[in-house]
C-alpha cells in the first residue's frame, strides 16, 4: 500500500494565496468573476502545495466525469479468449481517447455479477456505458435503465416483452446486417452445388445467433432439422457440433458454421475425419478475424463484418448523445446503425 | 441512448412514506435511531418507487466504493496481444469478485493518456488501484502518489531517486524471483556443455527484463557483450533478435529468452534457418505460458511463474491493506511479496 502523506486541502490554498475559500472554489472550478492577480496567487498556491480538487465532490456539481463505462455481458475469461472482444474494445477506444474520455472496462466472472456492475454504473463514476455481448435473459438491461445511464448497445437488444421497453424506440444499437450476411454465405454454398448443408448456430439466446439462423433458414426453408446443431460461438462447441453432424448426416457437404471460431474447430474435427475441405464439404464463417483466419488450413471463406467499426461507432454514437462534439454517423436513425456484410472468398468454399 | 424516466428523489420517498426527508436519508444510509415501524415504511416506499439512492453523494460520506482499479501501462493492444496480462487479471479478477468488489480496467492507447487515468484516479471512483507493467521513466507512479489512492504494483517498482518515494518502505509490490529464475536457466544451459550461451532481453526499462540480465551475468559474468541482445518481450522483438545472433555470432549454441514469447520467435528464425533445436542451438523462455508453451515446436523449456497467482496475491494485499476481511498473505513483509520460480524441462533444452 503507498502511504500517502494527507491530501492539502482548499482551507491550505486559501491560506497560502491569502484569499477566501469561495476564491480559491471560483478559481480552481474555472468559474468568472475572480480578478487575474487574484488568479494568479491562488495558481501559484495550488503548484506549491500540490493541491488536487477533490474531484467527487467537483463532478456532483458539474454531472461530468469524462468516463464511459464498457460492460461485455461475458465472463473475463471470455473477454479475453475471443479476439472479437479485443477487436470491438479497439475500436471503442480509439474514439474514446480522440475526445479524451476514459475507457472503463468493468470485468466480471459471470451474471452472478451484473448486479455489482448495476451499483457501479449507478455510483456516479461514468457519463455513459456501451453494453455488449447481451443474452436474453440477463439482467442488465434493467439494472442499466434504472442506473440511470445513457447507453448503446453492441448488437441489438433482444428483449420485446413489457419490460419498460416494449416500444423498443428509446434503445439505441449498433450492429452488423447478420442476416443478410448468412443469406449470402447459404447461397453461395447452395450455387457451389451443395444439397446439404448444415449450419452450427451461435448461442441462440443472442440476437446474432438467431439473426444468422434466421438468414440460413431463408434460403433453406425446407433443411433437415438434424442439418442444423447448436453451437456456441467457440472452437471448443464447433468441434462438439461437427462430430454430431459426421455421426448423423455423414452425407453434409457444406457447412455454414456461424462465427469463425466455430468454423476453427469444425475444419480441425472434419480434418481428424479425412474429409477433405472444400471438396467433400465447403466449409464458411462469420467475422473474417485475421486472428483466426490467417490459422485455418485451408483459409476459410467467411462473411466479413467490420468489428473494430462497429465499437468506434458505438462509441461516437453515445458521445454525440452526450452533446460532445463528435463527427456524424452517416446512416445512424434513432435506433442506431446497421452495418453491411460482406462474403470474402477463400479456399474453404 | 436509453432515455430514461427521472429516477425517484429522496423527497419522493419521504411523501408516499409519510416521514421526513431526513428519516429517509438515515434509513437508507443504515443509520440508527429510526423506529422500526418507520424503517419498515420507508422500504416499502423505496422498494414501491424503485428509488436509488445517489450513490456518488453517498461515497462522499461512506468514502467506500468497493471498486478496485487496475491499471496496465501498456497500449490497449498489448494488453490483449500478451497472454501474460490475461493471467494476471483472472487472478485479480477471482480475487475481487470473491470480496464482492468490482474491477475497474482504466485502458489506454499509450503513454499520452497516463494524466487522464491519474484524474480518474483521483476522481473518487475506486477505494484503490492494482498497476502493472510499469516503465521507468512512466509519470504514473508520481501521478497515483498525487491521487491518494492506495496502490499494490506487479512487479517491483524500478524509481529510487529522490521522488519523494526514496525510502522505498511505503510501496507494496508483488513480484518473481527473476534473477533467481534466469540464475537456474543459464546454469541449466552450461549444464548442457553449452559455451556460446546467448541472452535475448526484454524491454530493459522494466525491473523484471533488468533482474532476468542480472541473472544471466552471475552465471556468465565475462560473456561476450555480442551475445547479449535487445528483446522487447514479444514474438517480433524475439525474431529480430535471433536473426542478430545468427549474423554476429553464427556459433551461438543455446539462447536464454526473457520470455516465452521471445522464445518462440527465436524458434521460429532458427527452424527457418535449418538449426535443430535443442541439437544445434537448446533455448529455454521463462514465464511458462500454456497458450505459448503448447504451441512451440519443440515444446519449451522455460522458467515458470505462477502468473495468476500474483494477480491473486495483488488483490489481497490491496484488500488487506483496505481493512477488509481477507485471508493472510503467506511470506508477506511490509514491501510484499517475491514468489519463487522453478525451471519446466521440456524438449527445447
Amino acid at each position: 500500500m503507498t502511504e500517502t502523506a494527507p491530501r492539502p486541502t482548499l482551507e491550505a490554498v486559501a491560506a497560502r494565496a491569502g484569499v477566501s475559500r469561495a476564491t480559491v472554489s471560483r478559481v480552481v472550478n474555472g468559474g468568472d468573476g475572480v480578478r487575474d492577480p487574484l488568479v494568479e496567487r491562488v495558481r501559484r498556491a495550488v503548484d506549491e502545495l500540490g493541491y488536487v480538487p477533490n474531484q467527487a465532490a467537483r463532478s456532483l456539481v458539474t454531472k461530468r466525469h469524462d468516463a464511459v463505462a464498457v460492460v461485455v455481458a461475458e465472463p473475463e475469461t471470455r473477454v479475453f479468449a475471443d479476439p472479437f472482444f479485443a477487436l470491438q474494445l479497439r475500436g471503442i477506444s480509439k474514439e474514446l481517447t480522440a475526445h479524451d474520455n476514459q475507457l472503463v472496462l468493468l470485468l466480471t466472472e459471470g451474471r452472478d455479477d451484473h448486479a455489482r456492475v448495476g451499483r457501479y454504473l449507478a455510483g456516479g463514476h461514468v457519463d455513459g456505458a456501451l453494453v455488449f455481448s447481451l443474452h436474453l435473459d440477463d439482467p442488465l438491461p434493467g439494472l442499466i435503465r434504472r442506473a440511470g445511464v445513457p447507453t448503446v448497445f453492441g448488437g441489438r437488444p433482444g428483449w420485446s416483452d413489457g419490460d419498460g421497453d416494449s416500444d423498443g424506440g428509446d434503445v439505441v444499437y449498433v450492429d452488423s446486417d447478420n442476416r443478410g450476411g448468412a443469406r449470402d454465405a447459404v447461397r453461395h454454398l447452395v450455387g457451389l452445388g451443395r444439397t446439404r448443408v448444415a449450419h452450427i448456430t451461435g448461442p441462440l439466446d443472442q440476437t446474432s445467433a438467431a439473426d444468422r439462423l434466421d438468414g440460413f433458414r431463408d434460403v433453406m426453408p425446407d433443411a433437415d432439422p438434424r442439418l442444423v446443431v447448436p453451437g456456441d460461438f467457440t472452437p471448443a462447441g464447433g468441434e462438439r457440433a461437427m462430430r454430431g453432424l459426421l455421426d448423423h448426416c455423414p452425407d453434409v457437404d457444406a457447412v455454414f458454421a456461424a462465427n469463425d471460431l466455430t468454423a476453427a474447430g469444425a475444419l480441425r474435427v472434419l480434418r481428424e475425419h479425412g474429409r477433405r475441405v472444400p471438396e467433400d464439404v465447403a466449409v464458411i464463417g462469420f467475422d473474417d478475424m485475421l486472428a483466426v483466419t490467417e490459422q485455418t488450413d485451408p483459409p476459410l471463406t467467411t462473411v466479413r463484418q467490420d468489428i473494430e467499426e462497429m465499437g468506434r461507432l458505438m462509441a461516437r454514437l453515445l458521445l454525440r448523445g452526450l452533446d460532445r462534439r463528435t463527427a456524424e454517423v452517416p446512416g445512424a436513425t434513432r435506433s442506431g446503425v446497421v452495418l453491411p456484410t460482406t462474403l470474402v472468398r477463400r479456399a474453404s468454399a
